[in-house]
């Protein structure tokens, strides 16, 4: 396979206490919306059918495999065409006469939907429900990020057991932890964190750094952004869209945060290194 | 944080040429339907909100946390009460007169779905897209299984350069790669595959080893199942539903497949020692 395209970025590059600019290239994360046409051919119609954010490449081979992991493709031979509409837009036209049982859609809740994510519209529409700018501060010292991959390991009680929960843990400014959730869906865990935090009327998190054992991907860090955090650190790699949303509303992220070294992908003014220099 | 509730299951634990039999325990994962109660007091409306696989487990601070994530709650003065309806779908009512902006629901696709999920009916749900049952075969000798892991590393070509994707690689019975596919999500990345064999006119995949580099949710063994891949195997841990889904529907699940060591926790009989043991 060919390597996919990437977007490359500049980070800071801590390592204990010395920071160094660099490159970085980051996974490409784009949403793609999925239709369908059907129906006889005087009267196509059109489904749309989900939207889903991937990597850009081989997007019909993505927009077929959704539609069969769906049920509603069951027959190589029932396909027409796969019909690229736009970059993040494309449709799979099935034959006339072919059957679809789209009553599964409605089942499932992702009937008739239009992109409300595609594009630029993305941030957009997250931007629609943030009602607050993130404050300039707190600044945070680099040796507290450094210690939270420790710190939240050590406060995952299922992981041990089962190795197979992602956690999500809420940390001041201090580095002390206020939150810790654990759940099968890193999304999950994020947003039990912030609802716990909502539900006992702390809100918006304007203090917290939100702390993923995960990758960061764009969904996770636009929950951050409608929660107020104006930290997200992860243990993985960021997505490009993560990075964009970031930088967009404002959040100092954090990634490949372990071993005593970490890249500030966006709000580097938040991280101290003045306590760190000796 | 006291530990979640874990799911305790037998499994043949093979280390090189041999295998024992063992415990393990898996993370939970269960559907829980999310409802949002709104409206006056004298003419209550009800919206189906969304459906997500998680770990049971502070299930209101989930709810909250997402209709926080998705813009519809944003002050904690507007709610009125989280409600358990059962054991998998929870409501969380607003005050009478709360604005909601229910027209973002309709925008992101998420519109009034009733549960399609929930509970046994997720199992029927997928049976009703298999239309075929699974081959008894192919048998796969234990070495194959031990060669997968440095067979995807060594052709993943982006993963080097960002560390933020998935892969899913499609291998025979003996072990040779068919098919890769990464992306910075793991369903994606599964979805490509599929529709890449069916785009080819090869489905179902009734030969293949489906082989992940993350851990096995259940949305990953479904679209195995429903593609007639027989094979199953991931690199990190599976969850509770999915070994539950693969013993459902006669797959092979193997986790853990790392380092010359891997657990079986369905399908035994399409492992073959015999070939292994001198």
């Amino acid at each position: 396979m060919r390597p996919l395209p990437t977007f490359t970025t500049s980070v800071v590059a801590v390592h204990g206490t010395t920071a160094t600019a660099k490159d970085d290239q980051l996974a490409l994360e784009e949403p793609l919306e999925i239709r369908l046409g059907h129906g006889p051919a005087n009267n196509r119609q059109r489904a749309n059918i989900a939207v889903t954010m991937r990597t850009p490449g081989h997007d019909a081979e993505l927009a077929v495999g959704y539609l069969v992991s769906e049920g509603l493709l069951t027959d190589p031979a029932d396909l027409l065409a796969v019909v690229p509409m736009d970059a993040n837009v494309i449709r799979v036209d099935v034959k006339p006469g072919v059957r679809l049982n789209l009553d599964r859609l409605e089942r499932r809740g992702v009937m008739a939907s239009s992109c409300g994510v595609c594009g630029k519209t993305t941030l957009d529409a997250i931007e629609a429900n943030i009602d607050f700018t993130l404050p300039a501060g707190p600044r945070v010292a680099a040796s507290v990020i450094h210690s939270l991959p420790a710190k939240l390991h050590a406060a995952q009680p299922t992981f041990a057991a089962t190795g197979g929960l992602h956690a999500v843990g809420l940390f001041d400014a201090n580095g002390e932890l206020r939150s810790l959730r654990e759940d099968v869906g890193r999304h999950n865990a994020a947003d039990k964190v912030i609802g716990g935090e909502f539900l006992a009327g702390r809100f918006p998190l304007h203090a917290g750094i939100l702390f993923v054992s995960a990758r960061a991907s764009f969904e996770l860090v636009q929950k951050a952004a409608v929660a107020g955090v104006p930290f997200f650190a992860a243990v993985g790699a960021p997505s490009s869209l993560a990075v964009q949303t970031a930088e967009r509303f404002g959040l100092t992220l954090l990634g490949f945060v372990r071993d005593g070294r970490f890249n500030i992908y966006a709000g580097r003014q938040r991280i101290d290194f003045t306590a760190e220099v000796t």
